[in-house]
């Protein structure tokens, strides 16, 4: 284990942890105190780590994760939405005129996009939950350029699929699903806060 | 205080706790256990909610940030820029090959994009650490459409700074780039799965 330690970059606890939590499979044993370690489980230390640290998902997220990945009988495809669904929170709008308000406003929104409409979707209850926050604070200027966010949200979704590829490829595709989404929004929110300070110098000074 | 929990829909105890922590101010005294508070408090205590809920902003980061939006001395532009900041997490990236490969990467994109190079800003420190990760767990695929992420994160900039407007309504442009980067975040990434899903579909179906 030390010297998977070492080749990962990752301490000796943390590795023991991730094994306890059935993230990361046990090496095969050679001895009373050894252990034999692949390539894979330094692959997987290293994607459990990523996912921890810039994907934002707990623990528990991601032993649901691996235990649908670890899954023989799961399909490709829903696979692909499982995990897709699952780096998703979702933050359940409160009950409310507010709420009302906000789920006509995003149906309409799908629509028009020609997006499916599945609401019980953690991703459908949290735009729900955004939209009727923005509403109460009196955001009626960020809920008037909607569609144009919208817009550059299918430019973004539309690199993350090309990405995907061939969805035969169950452990490929699942991995980059998992990564893109997750440690993709830090990415993406990174970009966009050093995208700001460009673009707004260059209006303001 | 209980009016004030009535209109704002916020129970006591959140409001007492706001209080406390400097958040929102308290009430005019008018007695014993009396105080009089204004529509200001409602509007105060709703965007501090709003950043809890749906900004992911923990209490400390938020008290920063009312101190500075408090402070009258402090010029609109540099308030903006400091509240950007603010909302911005850094996760610093581990020193080594990876990092210094990602420092070259970001830095050559922000050169082709004509995006201005601050390396001590949170979202610079941000983005290294995701591309020296990416780079780790092997997702050179990912980072092949660095400059794609790029183009459509700038696109979400500049609606971002065009809801700013006037920057000398110093509370209103405060306000807008606090909740649209923090509360901003979420739908984009919200938006971002409820297209993943759509594109996927036409892709693959």
């Amino acid at each position: 284990m030390a010297e998977l330690s070492e080749s990962a970059g990752i301490p000796v606890p943390t590795i023991k942890y991730y094994i306890r939590e059935g993230l990361v499979a046990p090496g095969q044993p050679t001895g009373r105190n050894q252990a034999d370690y692949t390539e894979e489980h330094v692959r997987r230390l290293k994607l459990v780590r990523a996912l921890v640290e810039y994907g934002g998902l707990s623990i528990a997220v991601l032993r649901d994760l691996i235990a649908r990945i670890d899954n023989p009988d799961l399909e490709a495809f829903d696979l692909l939405g499982a995990a897709q669904k699952t780096v998703t929170q979702a933050k359940d709008p409160r009950p409310g005129p507010y709420k009302d308000r906000a789920e006509r406003r995003l149906h309409d929104l799908l629509t028009e996009r020609g997006w499916r409409i599945r609401t019980g979707d953690p991703a459908y209850r949290t735009a729900v939950g955004v939209l009727a926050t923005l509403d109460e604070v009196g955001r009626q200027d960020m809920l008037d350029v909607l569609g144009s966010y919208a817009e550059a949200a299918e430019r973004i979704a539309e690199i993350d699929v090309g990405l995907v590829g061939d969805v035969s490829d169950r452990e490929h595709a699942v991995e980059i699903v998992i990564i893109g989404t997750s440690v993709g929004d830090t990415l993406i929110a990174s970009l966009r806060r050093l995208a700001q300070a460009s673009v707004g110098e260059r209006l303001y000074t």
